[in-house]
């Protein structure tokens, strides 16, 4: 039965980033709704962010394509170019390669859920406002390419 | 800026199903949200369906995974095992290559809103109700192969 059961699956709020950088997103609470339904060409996580949570240090991807749908509550969205306010069922898109570093930010008393997709193939990124870059094996290195 | 702005994208009920199967989907208004927005990675449509509509004929992708996020309203997810009722903030998840024939209806007196993901390549499907398939380059065939 392909409805996902969301309440059956795993939430974590576990994420890779070396500290500082991993306090911001300690409020992002995770699952992977794609990769548990068997799905393999595409991603999606649902994830809720409390109050104050950040989705991701600010980041573009050099191969992957990026889609957001709001399901609840509200978040600032937050590029080089300002700031969008993102309600219950705003979209948002970013291509692969275009380095406009995005995330949201809860800024809400509330907390505010949302569908991350992600379609593509890995081939690293980088973080805008961080001494940080991912590679295509999902490493996280300062920009001089030093591992963290 | 990234966020997707709706109203801006033209609006369409068009589809390329043959008579008379084509007349279940005339209520089915879709935009082309990913596109718009330049992705290549990933597809994604936001669909309005009328009271009455259904989201395609009952059918299945052998290469194409397929994602739904319900957005607002309801509708009926018809199967080979059942019906289950999807609410706005449901989702639904389709593996490529399972041959369990999927659509919505909306049997509401509202319509429903939702957005419809698709990953990977069209290698052809197929329809579970009636004597279509369609191939790699989209055509729709009788399942003897023979063209509509």
């Amino acid at each position: 039965m392909p409805k996902v059961d969301l309440e059956a699956l795993e939430q974590t709020n576990t994420t890779g980033y070396p500290p500082p950088f991993d306090e911001p997103v300690a409020g992002r609470w995770q699952r992977k709704v794609a990769e548990a339904a068997g799905l393999t060409q595409l991603g999606a996580r649902h994830v809720v962010l409390e109050p104050g949570a950040w989705s991701s240090q600010r980041h573009w991807h050099e191969g992957e394509d990026e889609f957001l749908v709001m399901l609840e509550g509200e978040a600032v969205l937050v590029e080089d170019d300002g700031r969008t306010l993102l309600k219950a069922g705003d979209m948002a898109a970013w291509p692969k390669g275009v380095r406009n570093g995005h995330h949201l930010v809860n800024e809400s008393a509330a907390p505010c859920r949302f569908v991350a997709f992600g379609g593509g193939k890995n081939s690293g990124g980088a973080y805008s406002d961080i001494d940080m870059q991912f590679d295509a094996d999902g490493r996280y290195l300062h920009k001089d390419g030093t591992p963290y």
